[in-house]
């Protein structure tokens, strides 16, 4: 008998009898004495379906109307599993962020979990009642309806484990967990049983979008195991945890990626303290969020500037570099939104040595150029040119022997 | 300059663009110097696919569900209104029921507004802000969402309009007015510039839908000056206030009518003190509506008993009646639920003799059989085959002369 935190994404609950079925699972797993907690996301197409029509009276909404407009997307999902439940004979109560309630800052469309009261949840479980909880929203201190921006469902639910100290966070999604690298890419990819945080959360930032980036963090920082499993399939999934001393570490656990980047350039910059945060200061007031950054070392009392950004901000990013390069007399300014980056990721690298020069001889061997390069302790990054992406993970996943347990 | 509190019914919100046209009107009435506070419903059509979903899933949700559910209906309305107010240049803050607070009782489905904090609102007005309040909906005292029923978004707006003090609460709708009689049976039906409260509660709960019935009771109890007018048409409306002794008040102000009604009876009854709630208990419980009830003098000892209910309520109310009466000992349940109601309304008749019988003169003439009769102070109400409806409400029309001013 454990208390288990369960979240539903929104192809899992895109339809009535999607929903239906996710009853039928739920029940079950009661049956077998567990306490649950569910968090769901709005029914796959609703979030999109209310996006146009605001799309169509405002362009550019504010985001604290956004919020009331997106969160009743959970809102009509959490209503219509209670009463799913209901109908196979289980009491539900089902909880919106604020009626929870999961009180987050006021930064609307992004907002940050602050705290959760557990109260009605207890008291619920405490009568075995299954708690039905909207994913993705909360509300501020005045009571304003907040959103966690895409994928914050996932986050909900693990604020909620780390809350309730639930025995587990399981994530059901389309996917029945994580993988070597993405599937579709290389066929040979190959499920991993178990990854640890740190991993996950640089496998999750670098593309392969199997959880919101967010949760990962929040998982670390409680230490709430979170496991990710197909809400289609059977299978235990993959459980992500952290790092176990005991186990023996596979080297290298994937290699992720990203089409959706862009990066500019400021070249000729004067060389002289403070540069780097009067060029990314303006970047980051337009709440543009900046990926690899990279300084070489100085010559001519000039330095070259790059960073990397979201391919939908290439374009405010340039704009934004060509006023700080005329404010700082810097030569000019390019950019380049063809590119992707590959990673190599693994806590086994820690103690390990070559691992980068194998990934650079690997891609040297495919004659793909490498135009950046970045690492942390477990992963090794480079960006290269777009159209060699797939050859790229191919080879490395190759090289690394990933396919083989 | 006036506070005025106005609605928009489903249909006046039914589109984006009509969405578009109730954000220039009340521009307009802002610039003419109003503060406005505007509440919406859903936008027409999304309740019935809200309960279609429910009832895909279960035939018999929850009250505290259906009203998670069907509450999300004016969120999305008020957000699409305030993100148009916003594109316009004009200021707006979105409230769901919750976030006012409107605070009610706990009858799901069907709560009762008790108290409405109108400090947000004060504020907001105070800066200039239009306020956009949800209709419909409010929460108990634990912070469960609530709804008030079909036509609550009415209530809504005049309970707001008496926590305000307004000076006029206007109820946007798609017809322009109260009529003498429905103008697709009467095609003479003439629009009335101003009728009394009491008439109007008269009229309504008998099935002039322009108003709901607890809205109109609403704005008597606290004297709130109610305006009916049309969103898509030009013209003022018919005003519903308190009676105005200067005023000159017509003989009768409207026919009503209503065809889903349904008769039951109850035939020999043993006559004894206590037996008509014993009658309506068990109906009362399974919350049907009884709408006129009839007991006639007893002979023999026992005493036959007559009420009208919905006709969705027919098959239900007989089944109830036949346990009451095997209980009781009574001979026999007899019903119809071909049947209509047609009433006459006026205040003006307080002070008139013989309009009972002008009215029953006018049926006879046509041969309509009259099968029940019910008075209050200001209306007559009859009972007839439903066939025979259109003729009758037509011939009352013409007899009291209402297409004339």
């Amino acid at each position: 008998m454990a208390l288990i935190v369960q979240k539903y994404g929104g192809t899992s609950v895109g339809t009535v009898e999607r929903i239906q079925e996710v009853a039928k699972k739920l029940i079950q797993f009661q049956q077998q004495g567990h306490d649950l907690v569910v968090v769901v996301s709005a029914m796959s197409g609703e979030t999109n379906r209310l996006l146009a029509l605001a799309n169509e009276v405002n362009r550019h909404p504010r985001g604290r109307e956004l919020d009331v407009l997106l969160s009743t997307g959970e809102q009509v999902t959490i209503a219509l599993l209670c009463m799913a439940l209901e109908q196979a004979g289980v009491h539900a109560n089902s909880y919106t962020g604020s009626q929870v309630r999961i009180l987050t800052d006021n930064t609307h469309n992004k907002a940050r979990i602050m705290e959760i009261d557990d109260n009605k949840i207890r008291a619920d479980l405490k009568q075995g009642h299954i708690v039905v909880v909207a994913g993705f929203q909360g509300c501020d201190e005045h009571g304003n309806i907040t959103t966690l921006g895409r994928g914050g469902s996932d986050t909900t639910a693990v604020a909620l484990a780390a809350a309730l100290k639930a025995d587990e966070c399981q994530i059901y999604t389309d996917v029945d967990g994580v993988y070597t690298t993405d599937p579709r890419v290389v066929k040979e990819a190959r499920r991993l049983d178990q990854i640890t945080f740190e991993e996950m959360l640089e496998m999750a930032s670098l593309g392969a979008k199997v959880l919101q980036i967010r949760s990962v963090e929040f998982a670390s920082k409680y230490n709430v195991p979170l496991r990710v499993l197909s809400s289609f399939t059977e299978g235990g999934g993959t459980l992500i945890t952290a790092e176990d001393p005991k186990m023996e570490q596979a080297l290298i656990s994937g290699i992720a990626f990203n089409r959706d980047e862009a990066k500019v350039t400021i070249i000729g910059v004067p060389d002289h303290p403070g540069i780097a945060s009067q060029i990314l200061g303006p970047i980051a007031k337009e709440n543009i969020e900046v990926d690899m950054i990279i300084q070489n070392t100085a010559h001519d009392s000039t330095t070259d500037f790059t960073f990397t950004v979201h391919r939908n901000d290439y374009q405010n990013a340039l704009n934004i570099l060509q006023n700080t390069a005329k404010e700082l007399g810097a030569k000019e300014v390019i950019g380049d939104d063809n590119i992707a980056k590959v990673s190599v990721v693994g806590v086994g690298m820690r103690s390990h040595a070559g691992i980068a020069s194998s990934m650079f001889d690997t891609l040297a061997k495919e004659s793909i150029n490498i135009s950046m390069i970045s690492t942390s302790e477990i992963k090794i990054s480079v960006v290269i040119d777009e159209k060699y992406l797939e050859l790229a993970v191919r080879a490395l996943h190759d090289a690394f022997e990933l396919e083989k347990i």
